[in-house]
């Protein structure tokens, strides 16, 4: 079962590199079935490695492996390492934050240094600008492949060494939930909070109720307005916002077949807070 | 055989999404092979996703699985459906005209109704926004896998409850072809029309012929000239349009290394109407 | 172990053209493994069709088939031909320039012209422009499958007859090195030139040593600065330029988490000349 490895990169798909990891991982083992989790990655943005590893792989098998590529610091003395997940899964990183979200809401069950001196792509020793293909995809590819085991991946690490982002929580305090926007549905252009459904629901609501909603930057106020929460853009009329759950059980706010991050330059960060309050009938 | 699942959908490859669906499948049956056609389908842009499966179902083997997404009306009253072809394949998809090419060109046999109470990914009740993984990617996979088979899926449908898009056909009158401009070849800026080969050639024509060509938008003339009918692009000069015949037996009009649709700012569309006229020589 | 089987094309993946190539790859064989080398090469530039099969093939495993479709010239009597390189791969693809990398860099053994006559999707005859489903992808899988054999393709040709692009060579002449800007990792905006490793050092060097670099286009001086070798991108400070070996053992210019290629509007080609002079200390 140990045969799937999935890749994540800030790559792109225009070039050759991912096509060189491919050919990395089967050559190690042609048996193996390898994946994409995306490509898109905005280039260097570690948040955003993190936050993808977290929407998707819980979905997927486990004992899949998954390689993440996202490596400002390439050539640093940052580690390598490959995470264990209390889900049996493994994520093959630059110990660099990538693994923030996993090790908040599934949870990490032990952290090994890469030992390059033996998992490291042969004759590769004179580039060290591409360890996505010379160590992060050979060495996934050996652990999918079972040609070595997660002890022999190298040392295993303290789990107080794996490099965790800052990523305060929402809060409610007197009836208003305080939370920030983490990233966006980059395509249909809805902002996804960290307010969680579940503190949601705490304001006592149902489908149909309006909420006063404040997007703040910094200290200055971008978006103040009431919104109606709806099970689906659908409850929306076309051009209207509205409030939802999203796909990983978060709260969301999309403008039925329009773009509300673009309506009212929406981004995504520590500095973008939003506050939701329900409002009285 | 019944093991291959293809997707396509309008969310791009730039977040999670489309991982999400693939990981959902492949927990339904690892051996699953998956593929997809495109993921960039214009948002909300049925008439499309209609198109490209008519452009390459054909293409594939008997008893593939397609799942198709564009769901601009996600969360509404709109069916989930699955179609069985007369070529032996299945097309899972919201019931909102994305079939319309495929009943037209290659024909149904059969439709039967997602019955979710049993076709829904466990523990995913709570969302209703990505019927994509949770509902299209979870039933093609348990359909491909053979988990369930055909009349499993739900209840059967008339064929008349199928949602077809207004598609009117080319026709010849009077020496003149009036037809319309359905698709482009996006990245090459060629223009596909609506006329087949077979009604163009009824003009009695060889490569070389004239003709005059009139684009339209609503009642004005976008662009009118004479151009070539031609083997190949290469059949005339660079930066010359040229009358072909594309990859799905239709008329085509191209700039050999050009865009003809750049150059003349054509788009696609009912509204969007062209005549062929023969021109002696 | 013939079952591998590699697209690249200038297609991009926003349509059925891809699609429609791995549905008849696997009408041929289902149990093919397809891949995708990359879809994004820009249109008609064989170039850089060439310099991709270099960056990426041999990181394959042997007995992979790569068909590569960057065709220009499509419906002309350009030929369409295997070659067997010295690794005992594969590339299919016509032929105007693609294999010149492959021939220089890895060898090719021999080459076939493939016979259309039978080497051509059955039913596909009226349409003269998308050889890369009636004849690539066909000829490609039925290859890859074992269907036919190398010497089934169609009569071998003489070497002399692959056409190959103008490539002149870098050179060292009175302690400055001679090359050209061959091309860009795209996505970080690096430029990758056409100077080995083994050339550089011969100017005998350590990480850290200063060279002034000067980038020419046709007779203009775009850039001429000095610049620090370094192992890898964050031996420099951020916004700083850096000199590295590349992925390809080739020499690169990069600015550590910035685009030189943008910052100084270099492009690549023939006419994109580098010159690189040891400074003393």
């Amino acid at each position: 079962m140990l045969k799937k490895l999935v890749f994540q990169t800030d790559f792109g798909l225009s070039d050759g590199a991912v096509s060189a990891m491919y050919g990395v991982a089967l050559k190690v083992d042609t048996e193996l079935r390898l994946y994409d989790l995306t490509h898109e990655i905005p280039q260097y943005n570690i948040w955003e490695a993190s936050y993808r590893l977290y929407q998707t792989i819980s979905y997927w098998p486990e004992e899949t492996v998954f390689v993440s590529v996202v490596d400002p610091g390439v050539g640093t003395e940052r580690k390598s390492v490959v995470a264990k997940t209390k889900e049996n899964q493994y994520i093959i990183t630059p110990n660099n934050g990538t693994l923030t979200h996993i090790e908040e809401e599934v949870g990490i069950l032990s952290v090994r240094e890469i030992d390059e001196t033996v998992n490291r792509l042969p004759k590769s020793g004179a580039s060290y600008t591409f360890h996505g293909r010379d160590i992060y995809a050979y060495t996934g590819a050996r652990l999918a492949s079972g040609v070595i085991k997660f002890a022999e991946v190298g040392p295993e690490l303290d789990l107080q060494s794996v490099i965790m982002l800052n990523n305060p929580k929402a809060y409610l305090k007197s009836g208003i939930i305080y939370g920030k926007i983490d990233i966006l549905d980059v395509r249909f252009g809805n902002v996804w909070t960290n307010i969680s459904r579940e503190l949601f629901l705490s304001l006592d609501i149902d489908f149909g109720d309006l909420f006063e909603v404040t997007i703040i930057k910094n200290d200055r106020q971008i978006f103040k307005n009431t919104i109606t929460y709806g099970r689906s853009f659908a409850d929306s009329r076309l051009g209207e916002a509205i409030l939802f759950v999203n796909s990983v059980d978060s709260i969301g706010i999309a403008i039925n077949q329009g773009s509300f991050a673009q309506a009212y330059h929406v981004e995504t960060g520590i500095n973008w807070k939003i506050e939701i309050k329900k409002v009285d009938k």
